[in-house]
């Protein structure tokens, strides 16, 4: 990613915090959103991976100073201070892969104003893409129930990373493979295809280009038998190849995709013919517009289908295709002291949740997930016995005892240096398995899931009150209109 | 963009074209599209200038084919074939910033069949990806009735390129500036931008932020006012800022951005507040989740705007972010005779135009558009007078006499050489404006627009009637799954 992949008001800001003096004091930056996509419960946060190998290389170097200066918008001060320029700060975050809630601070930055805000874009777009594919693909991977899910979008995805990234996301997220070479080469990830209609059609009868097709791959022949009629020609044609080809070189069919028409009455029909040819273990392969509703519904159909090629709706995150991670100040250092900042909006459920924090993540004594609860950065882990209070209803409370708490973001990056491994895609594959694996089904269902509500600790719930109480009582005293303004701020 | 940008079925394909002798022969594919996005009624082609730069450069390298070796399912031969392949073909297209509908043979390449297939995928993403953001942000750009649009949506873009090339083509649909940095330097486009709320948030009160804002860009302040109460504080605290630091210096408040609450509400007082202060020229920028019906809303309420900042909506074409651009066999080459192929489909309206062709763009005497005519591709240029015959309708005919004719592609590569020069992005973006002038204003409307139906030749019409007729002929004759196959086909 381009170091200068930033918008240029993060520059102008630059800029008046030089001037003013403060863009080497220290600022805490929040990563949250507030909304899963799809009316999910949970979204899956990814994106780390690339944000850490951003921050290890991000600079501006000579020519980048040059086109700034060209645009004569900045004063040669203010560009001798950023040139060369590196991360130094610190970043905490969850682990890619990690099952997350709306309101929870994911990735924290704490780093000198300048380079924290400098970086705000880019961290914000890498965390935001891949956030966006790795939960929508594993919506789509879910419904299929332990069946294969491939990846097939390169082709309307926008842009190359968005293929390129798009293709390991959807890996993370439990797909077996992507059609998208580079994203093979590039990871080490699974890809796999076989033949285009135009294959079928280059050939001067669908029979003749099966065979080539068995020729050319005897050993990993699956065959499109949509590109006429697939009962009447594709089907009949495969079972031909198979008998009077593959056979004959002691191999036989592997499987047959079928890309249109009503994919439950043909995917029956046509396992049904296989079957019958003797051909019992060729998988049915489909695909053609498909995202989890579509795939839930064939398998409530009782569609005998294998595995699920699946393109633009996945790639695009088609149904909700933007995710809202939104990067908050939540506290400035001063005189080595950080003081919290919150944001109050109109809208309640707006209204930020200030200071440097952490999440306990609380999991009863089977190891399934009870709920997070968003703590400021210096409160111990709780033990024994825990209340929790209502984020929005402080009259609910509720009293666990029987379980265990784990401090959910790991510290990435000290003083500009990366002191966090990062983990391989297969690891981070197991990890959203894994993660899954904590979370009741109820909260896993496409539609209408059961949600969690995420609880605030007892001290951070003082602080904001504090906060919000305090600015209040202050603008009733003085009817100011800057008075009540410290501290406060919203979002873009 | 990565030379393995492609699917994997590109590959394979290539190897069981290569291993049956047919992959040096010429085929000629189409990209065409069937469906306008957010029920447009025409789309603004782009990414040709990306698609050249690709095919010039294209190739396979040692790297690309150890890799390829290294999943054992290619056979050394065939490696040996694609390494250091170039794109030695031909390839027509209208060029970047065209209008253009449904159906129509954007671009037409005519090459090695194994060529052709393996740079399909990314073709097809290019032109995706591109005349997908151009087609929204025209619809935005056109919404906003000749105020400057702003593109703010880096941040929520689908990677990097969404974001930078995303940007640029919001530029070419007419947008006047981007908060892209990196845009601004690779394309020498406008970038722009000014303050957060965080800036806003990390002084201790308004006024200083917007004091130090207007410290370090006495000619060009913009204070972003609604960070605590746009009309109680912002408007208040930007007046006293105009009054007390910018006059003194003989500058002025250049404008002001609102990016919550009540747009039309708060416009409209804002720009009273500034009126009655004497701050008569400070612009009324607006954003936050706009899109065309929002900023059509704004202005049909009479909202004093001046300008917009669009971002998500926009970087991800929200409301429709698929564009469905396809890539279709339509003929081959044999013995230096090129065979038309069709692709029959149960749905009449997916079945495929064949043969090679041109489009034929018909104006009337004050140069506005008529419509356009699908033809052969030796048919020569119409003269005089001229009968389109309806594509859906042929009893339906009409004849014009004073028309004006273009033959809208362009050959833009010959034997593998670019033998095409590629406008500037200042020229592209005129293109578009010109494009729009001649489209009656019924079909520019965002809702239900009035749609022109595009005809097909004579020629072309009496060509796709015999092939689906021959075929039906054979069907009924021979009663043989294969017989009645050739020269069909359908998408993936």
């Amino acid at each position: 990613m381009n170091n200068l992949l930033t918008d240029f008001y993060e520059l102008t800001m630059g800029q008046a915090y030089f001037k003013s003096k403060v863009s080497n004091n220290n600022a805490v930056f929040d990563i949250f959103f507030r909304k899963c996509p799809d009316g999910g419960s949970f979204a899956i946060a990814n994106g780390m991976a690339d944000i850490l190998e951003y921050l290890k290389n991000w600079t501006l170097t000579k020519e980048d100073i040059d086109y700034l200066k060209s645009l004569n918008q900045f004063t040669p001060d203010f560009l001798d201070e950023i040139e060369n320029i590196k991360f130094t700060g610190d970043m905490w975050a969850v682990e890619d892969g990690t099952v997350v809630f709306p309101n929870e601070p994911v990735v924290t930055i704490k780093a000198p104003l300048l380079e924290a805000q400098l970086v705000e874009t880019a961290l914000l777009n890498m965390f935001n893409h891949s956030s966006l594919i790795t939960t929508k693909a594993s919506r789509i991977v879910r419904a299929a129930k332990g069946r294969p899910v491939m990846e097939f979008g390169t082709r309307r995805a926008q842009g190359e990373n968005a293929a390129v990234q798009g293709a390991r996301e959807a890996i993370i997220a439990g797909c077996k493979g992507t059609a998208c070479t580079v994203a093979g080469k590039n990871y080490g990830i699974k890809v796999l295809g076989t033949m285009a209609h135009s294959f079928v059609q280059y050939f001067d009868t669908e029979y003749e280009a099966f065979k080539q097709y068995a020729l050319a791959f005897p050993d990993d022949c699956s065959l499109l038998v949509d590109t006429y009629n697939t009962l009447k020609s594709g089907i009949p044609n495969a079972i031909r190849v198979h008998n009077e080809v593959l056979k004959p070189m002691g191999k036989s069919l592997k499987g047959i995709r079928i890309d249109s028409g009503d994919l439950a009455y043909l995917s029956k029909q046509a396992k049904a013919m296989l079957y019958n040819a003797g051909i019992k273990d060729a998988k049915i392969i489909i695909s053609n517009a498909l995202d989890e509703k579509v795939i839930e519904s064939l398998l409530d159909q009782g569609a005998p289908i294998d595995s699920f090629g699946v393109g633009e709706n996945l790639i695009t995150a088609k149904s909700d295709p933007v995710f809202g991670g939104v990067y908050k100040l939540v506290a400035i250092e001063k005189e080595h002291k950080l003081i919290p900042k919150i944001k109050i909006s109109d809208n309640p459920e707006k209204t930020t949740n200030p200071a440097f924090k952490k999440i306990f993540r609380f999991y009863d004594e089977n190891g399934m997930f009870i709920t997070d609860e968003i703590a400021l950065f210096n409160e111990t882990t709780p033990m024994g016995k825990h209340e929790f209070v209502h984020p929005e209803m402080p009259f609910r409370k509720k009293e666990i005892t029987n379980f265990t708490v784990k401090d959910l973001k790991v510290k990435m990056i000290e003083n500009g240096k990366q002191i966090y491994t990062v983990p391989t895609i297969a690891n981070t594959a197991k990890h959203v398995q894994d993660e899954l694996k904590t979370l009741w089904e109820e909260a896993q269902r496409l539609e209408n899931p059961h949600k969690y509500y995420i609880s605030l600790s007892k001290k951070l719930t003082a602080l904001k009150n504090e906060m919000l109480f305090g600015n209040k009582e202050k603008d009733n005293q003085t009817n100011h209109h800057d008075s009540f303004q410290t501290n406060l701020t919203k979002e873009r």
